[in-house]
């Protein structure tokens, strides 16, 4: 590596632009205004500020947003109460419990309670077993955001090994389908991987997505690497990736943090309402 | 590697013996008898074998198994309409229809029909979902029948390096996901896989799940891997594995073909069938 080289930027303002005019277009031409319901529980800061970007990009895209906000001290039959209702409701096409839940509240159930059909988180399980079994599903929207932004700059990862740091049910195991779906060779990488660095370096494409603030270095990347970095820490006040600084010295394409792989997840979760409305009212 | 070397093999009908002495054993205690009934169409001599193999093991380890044939000629509606009564017959724990159908019927309604609390090969949608969401689930018995034999040898894949070759929904993408459960860096390579060698010899345990014979050889297999070989293919009127001979020479423990990874399928369906009747009658 040349000490002047530095990465192309995967900027996720741009694709999320480019996104929000394909969907407003297409919306636009419904007879319909999908319409998309949040349910968050308490005034947590992030959980606020997610509900919101989302919201705002909900309008800008011509998609009818609400936001249903519950009190902290909710139970937990009134949050499925909630949930039965928007699912009996014929005008709602996307229903997001926005994460995470107080601690007195437990997310699986509330989250299997969604109408897979109006699931634009696509965490339900039924949406899960659809993505691996190739079957129509919502698709979680970080990965399908990483999709969105390799799509935008014409990457194509078919052929290609493409190593996925993180394994949870949110990004790493439904990035992994994608890929496969893609026809990448795919390696699941983890806490419990041993010799990180030999695993990431055999990647052409590394998804970093594990929260764990400049795990992935220069020397663990191979020269001219695809880097999408979905990993966010908070330190001192400021919103760190899994990606190291110096990695934009070796990796050929790589996203920002923050400008990157975040927006598109917002992007993603209105896109899922437009392909959840589609289905519904076909 | 020596010339003299040769892989310890992992025999598949010890452990699927051991696997019948432990099964019967906790059958034998339960306050009832499981019922398995197979749904077989017409008489492929494939299909015949396997569903006679399953119903034998069945028989040795206390299951009351039933075979269901159907003509050849089945329509899909009547095929159907079995299914249908056997998931609201009480008596019934699981049901399994051997693939594959003939060709003017479609499997996959048929397979999404299937109650998934009787779905013992793990192949509804629902299953695959609660198995990669981390949730109590009725898996493909292949994959499961790969961790039997890692089990009885006590090879601990915790860390270690898995290599799936193959991204079929009934091995590959289930083999990944328990492979993962047992925190293994897990690696599904196929078809397009460019380099296959480098991404192999990658591996401490390589799982070869393609069906093209001899695809794997000593080349491309790491010194003291463990290879497990799921393959079959029909050549000259013998079966042969995805993997080659000479990797016998390689390898540090390796599964014969035939004895090795397709007696633990069956294995692995009755166990699906106790595990689903004690969840069903708990």
């Amino acid at each position: 590596m040349s000490g002047t080289h530095r990465a192309l930027p995967l900027d996720g303002r741009v694709v999320s632009d480019a996104v929000a005019e394909r969907l407003k277009a297409r919306i636009a031409e419904l007879p319909f205004v999908p319409r998309l319901v949040f349910v968050r529980v308490g005034e947590d800061p992030a959980s606020v500020f997610y509900v919101r970007s989302k919201q705002r990009y909900a309008k800008r895209v011509g998609v009818d947003a609400e936001t249903l906000v519950l009190p902290e001290t909710v139970e937990q039959a009134e949050l499925m109460a909630t949930i039965a209702r928007l699912n009996a409701d014929p005008e709602t096409d996307g229903i997001l419990v926005q994460l995470p839940l107080p601690a007195h509240l437990d997310a699986a159930p509330v989250l299997e309670a969604i109408d897979p059909g109006k699931d634009v988180d696509g965490f339900h399980p039924v949406n899960v077993g659809r993505l691996w079994s190739g079957a129509p599903a919502l698709v979680p929207c970080t990965p399908l955001g990483l999709l969105a932004i390799l799509d935008h700059y014409e990457l194509d990862v078919f052929g290609k090994h493409v190593v996925v740091i993180g394994r949870s049910h949110m990004v790493g195991k439904p990035a992994a389908a994608l890929f496969l779906g893609r026809h990448a060779t795919v390696t699941v990488a983890h806490s419990r991987t041993r010799d990180l660095g030999a695993v990431v370096r055999t990647g052409d494409v590394v998804v970093a997505a594990v929260g764990r603030a400049g795990l992935v270095t220069a020397d663990m990347v191979r020269p001219g690497a695809v880097v999408l970095d979905v990993g966010m820490t908070r330190v001192d006040d400021r919103i760190v990736g899994d990606v190291a600084d110096d990695v934009w010295g070796v990796a050929g394409h790589m996203t920002p943090m923050p400008g990157g792989t975040g927006l598109m997840t917002v992007a993603m979760v209105l896109q899922n309402t437009l392909t959840a409305a589609e289905r519904r009212r076909a």
